[in-house]
């Protein structure tokens, strides 16, 4: 099985509709430009949809969870076990993204990519572990190939699975004890920085903590220096959620959904999915800066502005998630709002 | 009829709870401070309300028009005919405001505070100008001391009919052809700042006509330097809208509201409220950083960090009403997440 094959082909966004799309912008009831980035929003979500009436349509927010073998070295604060206590969390609706979720008006899946910890038999919860946890990369690659290309492959296959239902919104978080040394580590080795420069406290380090986490995790890139093309990048460094992830941003541009990139982690997903598949920038939405050290690096790196800095360091696509009102806005303003003519609204300079 | 006996008195925040609500953030199943700002939110707003329980209950807009006599010196680039035109857009359901409260589940009033052009009866409108616009400050003060006092009151009214009816969340836009003179005027004397810091581009003056309005605001400055105590001040440069929401803002802090305070102009209306009543500042919001030069001058002048910034520059209280569904997601957490606890999650450093 070969990547290209296994993988959907993503177009680059068509631009046949720009300059209509443009002038009816233009011709809203409000000085030119005045409502700012709404409005390249708008033009960019009717590009998706290749329609002058773009829709926020169920709404879908998919979190991925699953365990990283690099916990074992002690780079979070929190125990291994936490992440499948997480995952009863977000399907008891306790979570922070049970709640920005609700608040959103977005469809929220829980995904078990690869916990570590078994997990009870629960009705909504989207079973499909490729393993019990990645292998510990300070030793040996995260996972094989194989399991990578697999993983990416299950991710895309949720998101078809709401393409069928009519989802044209999408966003992805995770939930994974120590996954921000995963994406530190893939960040790292596909945007060629220094590992100093990738590496922040994550859940809380404190000062020791953070300089433990960075030489643990500059001995693993050392240890992996042959891990160069993305996908061995992927299973040397990633998770399984990080791979699901990378999967759902490639298939979810192959649908012409909008795509809303949550933070840290799941921007090392998107390096992923980049570079493997280009034209998906042209689908994201970057939704939010994360404090996490590397996120506003990585959003540099893509020459991305994000929609929100709201000093959020949590995951599981919270960030991702408030953005939806400003996409339902943007919609809502291209679609409902007069235009000077129709309103019988004097444009400027009119006497 | 004096100022002290005419307006509400407002209260500093209560801080009796802040305590036990900090300990009521900090055990809900996230690391501590990982929801950044709107953890701070979730907190001022349950200050204000003086509950563990806030909640954002019949959220309203008030948007209040009137036009302004300095509009006769040439600052703008559209006629005055568009604030009674826009007035009628609002009624309509045309306008941008229209649309975000739409998406954010807003209640929406349109107040004429004393519009120009005659407006046709409508039924949705609340018709109480205090003059067809104010007179042209260029010459002579833009209304009398009386008039903005009932001006101020008016829109202090308005705020109590919504108290009555349980309403918790508030933000103020406007309507004025001219008005960011008007502000920018309001500012350089409140801030005691120089006009050429204050005076921006509007609804999208070019060079010469910003040089034009630059000279004209400086000159009216000029004209009126004996107005310094807040009320002449607002008398002399203010208009009725602003008049109005700076009675807004007293009295929906005094109904212990949350307040979402929107650009420009709103912001040059919340500095005269708080040069009357300082403990104001305890129940805004700010909600956006507007593209307007001056206004994130005045945000800092305010030491206040808006919400959001998306290059907005239409007023109308549009970046007040974006940021409704961020107080939303703020009340939620707090109501709704489980803490580590209740949810059989390890707290950090467990083993």
């Amino acid at each position: 099985m070969t990547l290209a094959s296994s993988l959907p082909a993503v177009e680059p966004l068509d631009q046949t509709m720009r300059a209509e799309l443009q002038h009816l912008i233009d011709t809203k009831t409000k000085p030119p430009g005045s409502l700012g980035r709404l409005e390249a929003l708008a033009l960019q979500m009717a590009l998706i949809q290749r329609t002058t009436h773009p829709g926020i349509e169920r709404p879908v927010m998919i979190v991925f969870a699953a365990d990283h073998g690099i916990a074992a070295q002690g780079v979070s604060p929190y125990p291994q076990a936490v992440t499948a206590q997480m995952v009863l969390n977000f399907l008891a609706g306790g979570a922070a993204i049970n709640a920005f979720s609700g608040v959103a008006g977005v469809t929220l899946e829980v995904v078990n990519a690869g916990v570590a910890t078994p997990l009870p038999v629960a009705a909504h919860l989207i079973d499909i572990p490729i393993a019990r946890g990645t292998r510990n990369f300070a030793h040996e690659p995260a996972m094989t190939r194989d399991e990578a290309l697999r993983a990416m492959q299950a991710g895309a296959a949720r998101v078809q699975h709401h393409a069928a239902l009519g989802t044209t919104v999408i966003g992805f978080g995770e939930m994974g004890i120590a996954n921000t040394s995963a994406a530190a580590c893939l960040m790292s080795r596909l945007c060629t920085l220094p590992i100093d420069a990738c590496v922040g406290r994550g859940t809380g380090l404190d000062d020791a903590g953070l300089a433990k986490k960075r030489d643990v995790l500059a001995a693993a890139l050392e240890h992996h220096t042959n891990a160069t093309e993305p996908l061995d990048v992927l299973a040397t460094f990633g998770g399984f959620e990080i791979a699901m992830m990378a999967g759902a941003y490639i298939a979810a541009a192959q649908a012409r959904m909008t795509i809303l990139v949550d933070g840290f982690i799941a921007t090392a997903a998107l390096l992923v999915a980049l570079a493997l598949a280009p034209a998906v920038r042209d689908y994201c939405v970057f939704a939010h800066a994360s404090n996490e050290t590397g996120h506003r690096l990585m959003l540099d790196h893509l020459h991305a502005e994000p929609l929100l800095a709201l000093d959020l360091r949590l995951g599981e696509g919270t960030g991702a998630a408030l953005a939806v009102p400003l996409l339902r806005a943007a919609a809502a303003f291209i679609n409902e709002m007069a235009s000077f003519e129709s309103a019988g609204v004097a444009n400027r300079d009119a006497s």
